[in-house]
């Protein structure tokens, strides 16, 4: 376990560690957009796994990864539970995702980051971790930003049993000397929280999922399905363009002086067109900011349907 | 001006932003051993400038700079004040070395963190972005450091005035997100120093120089001379390897309990072979420890010589 500047450096330092120019590493799409940049930072490119918002977004389907399966296919990164999608993998997905890592001898990034965010009803916590036939494989990222909401101390790390890769990763870490002493010592006394900690804060983010959700569903035209981890949802809004639609939002919409922003969908793709009507929403928010958040969206979408697009009601 | 995670994150952006495989970065060596890693993680090679301990390890010279310069040349790198070397440049190198990146069309990466352990007289702090004609070429490396004794802090940036530079590292801050927070503020307050603060570091270090120098001249068959800035000597010492007279000070000797330690010389160089017998002395204690320190230094090498070597006093 080596700790590093937040996950991105995590993240980061891992692609620097096992790709070279023209390797790809296989990520299911839509992906955390700075995905991109660790990648390319290395010289290595994306293969993107397809899903759709139909399908809830589930990607773990053994045929559908082994066909991106090449010659020069280094590695496997997923989000778990999922970065825009709120996916979170049963064991059975996580359990044939290890075993397509080892059988063609892959790594096998798993970005645990949103582990403690689970609202299923007794799967436990969720980590690649426990299948320890993958230890060759597997790097493990975390980070103390979310389940802690303290991101701005930019404290992670990156986790591998992999020897070769311990000794690569530590070649990075100490040419760059350390991650920021005041706040490694901070995150020390983070981990000291108790059990309670953790299951109140699923509590109050399931909360706030099942409002969000639930707001969404009343929205005429979104379509919605209900995520089982993190703490986004993916949605698709009946808008042209959710970028254009954001910037209006911006720019041009209030109501009583508010207005609410969200992350538009398709940078989350690498694949061109995929995600232009999609929205990623983040509910962060205590309770009421969501309900009004979600008022304002109806109104916008409503507004926008009408004075921009020039369409009836649906 | 780009915050980053210390001097090492902004020479890491730096050189991701403009090298790619196959190109290369011309640096004076002796040089700092990280530079290594962070060239190499761009896919870049390094083209060492050589200099030796006779002639005080000065590099400005353009004939040997120029000869070094290939299509595949990208940049210059240097350190100024140097580390290992405590080299200054004069304000005629510094032209000089401005006028052949700018001839050359080379980025000129000028890692600025000691320049404020200057013990010239009168020649102010030294900086390359005096030379406002090469704004295009210029990137400075900056740290608190070296100049507040904060390097735990991890707050560095990366200054450059190329638009095209600045859009290409924006990219790469904006991926990891952000430094750490309260560092951040925390080295917003350490700028608010008066020049008196600059000026009694900078006599105190000199006091420590002038004092190390004096000591290692009385060591039969240490060569050393007097550096203008940083807080280094780099000094030849009468021993075969000064890697395993390192580990022999650490592991057999000692003299009432006390031993000694520096860093072996062979690491700051990128030509094989070359600095075997040096060693980089850091003179960041108190006076009366740098007195012990010599003091130890003067016995284990008279010891060292007379047991493991098998040779006669100088």
């Amino acid at each position: 376990m080596l700790i590093t500047t937040g996950g991105s450096e995590a993240l980061m330092l891992a692609c620097l560690s096992i790709l070279d120019p023209y390797t790809e590493v296989i990520i299911p799409e839509p992906y955390y957009p700075n995905y991109t940049t660790f990648v390319h930072m290395a010289g290595g490119g994306i293969r993107a796994l397809p899903t759709n918002a139909e399908e809830g977004f589930r990607y773990a389907v053994r045929e559908r990864i082994e066909s991106l399966i090449t010659k020069n296919t280094r590695a496997i990164m997923i989000t778990n539970p999922g970065n825009p999608t709120g996916v979170v993998l049963t064991q059975e997905e996580m359990r044939m995702i290890a075993d397509v890592a080892k059988e063609h001898n892959l790594y096998l990034i798993s970005d645990e980051v949103y582990r403690e965010f689970c609202y299923g009803d007794g799967d436990g916590v969720p980590t690649m971790g426990r299948f320890r036939d993958i230890d060759e494989n597997l790097i493990i990222i975390d980070s103390v930003s979310k389940q802690f909401s303290a991101c701005g101390a930019r404290v992670g790390c990156v986790i591998t049993k992999n020897k070769e890769l311990q000794h690569a990763l530590l070649k990075f870490c100490q040419s760059r000397l350390a991650v920021a002493t005041i706040d490694q010592i901070g995150a020390t006394a983070l981990y000291t929280v108790d059990a309670d900690y953790y299951r109140k804060c699923r509590e109050e983010y399931r909360k706030r999922r099942d409002l969000v959700v639930e707001q969404l569903q009343k929205i005429p035209g979104v379509m919605v399905q209900k995520p089982m981890g993190a703490f986004y949802i993916m949605a698709g809004l009946p808008v042209d363009d959710a970028d254009k639609f954001q910037k209006w939002l911006l720019e041009e919409f209030d109501d009583n002086g508010d207005t609410v922003m969200f992350a538009p969908g398709a940078p989350f793709y690498e694949t061109p067109g995929k995600g232009i009507n999609e929205v990623r929403i983040a509910y962060v928010l205590e309770e009421e900011k969501l309900v009004r958040a979600m008022e304002l969206l109806e109104i916008g979408i409503r507004t926008y349907r009408k004075d921009i697009m020039k369409v009836q009601e649906i």
